[in-house]
């Protein structure tokens, strides 16, 4: 192995994040597809490699470290790979765009994954329509203080924090990509909409994207 | 204002995690209890430092700056007072712990906390019984993982990452707490217990327990 092997499903949001990041930062990997809607990603093979049997995670080359969590995976590209920034230099400015991410990896994803929006079918009998209320729900909840966050600072710039694209505009994307299977209505966040366009102009964020991955359906 | 202002609830674990961390920096702050059941900390007095409403948050002294999100603040904490450390120095040290500390704030806490559990009661008519077995599934699903990585790994010591306690023992620790008031069943995770109790030997950690908060019932 020579290059780090990007364990990933197109669909998943927190693959998504990762890939974002390891395209602003520059790093090829050789995606490896695990398929979330059949348990593939529960083989015993994979379950060595990651406990929890999730995605993402990212194999080194050399060390035969696996990393998981995409948040902290993103740290680590961050501190080890530091050009470019994806955090501000000074602890005040990395304290709030590390909260921006936050408030969508801790407040909106985890309440709105796959296996959350399974279980609610199995212990509640939720159907369809149930599920999407939920789901949006979550979305409303969070998106309302962060759409005034962003709009509220003058640290919020092109992007999240400054003009150029770091952190949480990588969770910012991915949620905003995932709302789109459930028809959010994203009218009242024209902050956090212009973000997410600004963001999908450049490259990384595009060639990122669920659709341009190798397992795309 | 001359110290911080750490807006808190006794029983929210989150609050928890930061009041450990405080008391591991050795940071004396104000305490400004919002009770949660009662809604109290979406007054509008609070929403104007706190956009979501929810706690904690850090307000500082010098700079009219609120802080939010605890692995947010955490991470400043970590960032403008370095010692003692709640990070390992090397980077993929620091992924781990990340990632162990994400675990629980991002798989089991998001899930589980009072908001979620009440949305369960509207929407789906959950009972305590299946409020109950939801909190629990959520702890089995990631605890199992959790003590497999913890007790596989050279890395661990007396704590999750050596011999002193840092960011993944913050985080485990308020969710073991939290386990207590759901009767989740322990004994299949010792090593997890194991780091429980060494943690609970600190006053750095008892004193932040929420039987010790100025507002605890």
């Amino acid at each position: 192995m020579t290059r780090p092997r990007l364990h990933s499903y197109f669909r998943s949001s927190t693959s998504y994040r990762l890939r974002i990041a390891l395209n602003l930062k520059g790093v090829e990997t050789d995606y490896i597809a695990h398929h979330l809607r059949t348990g593939a990603q529960r083989f015993e093979s994979y379950l060595k490699l990651n406990p929890q049997g999730l995605v993402p995670s990212l194999e080194l080359p050399d060390e035969s470290v696996v990393l998981i969590q995409s948040l902290p995976i993103i740290e680590y590209l961050e501190e080890t790979i530091p050009e470019p920034p994806l955090l501000p230099a000074d602890p005040i400015g990395r304290a709030r765009v590390r909260a921006l991410a936050q408030m969508i990896a801790c407040e909106i994803h985890p309440v709105n994954n796959l296996r959350v929006l399974n279980e609610l079918r199995q212990s509640f009998g939720a159907d369809d329509d149930a599920v999407a209320d939920w789901f949006r729900h979550w979305v409303v909840e969070t998106f309302g203080p962060l759409e005034a966050l962003l709009f509220g600072s003058p640290d919020t710039g092109t992007f999240c924090h400054g003009d150029n694209p770091g952190l949480a505009d990588i969770c910012l994307v991915a949620q905003v990509a995932n709302n789109q299977r459930f028809q959010v209505d994203m009218s009242p966040y024209p902050t956090i909409r212009r973000i997410y366009d600004a963001c999908m102009e450049r490259h990384e964020f595009q060639q990122a994207a669920p659709a341009n991955q190798p397992d795309a359906e």
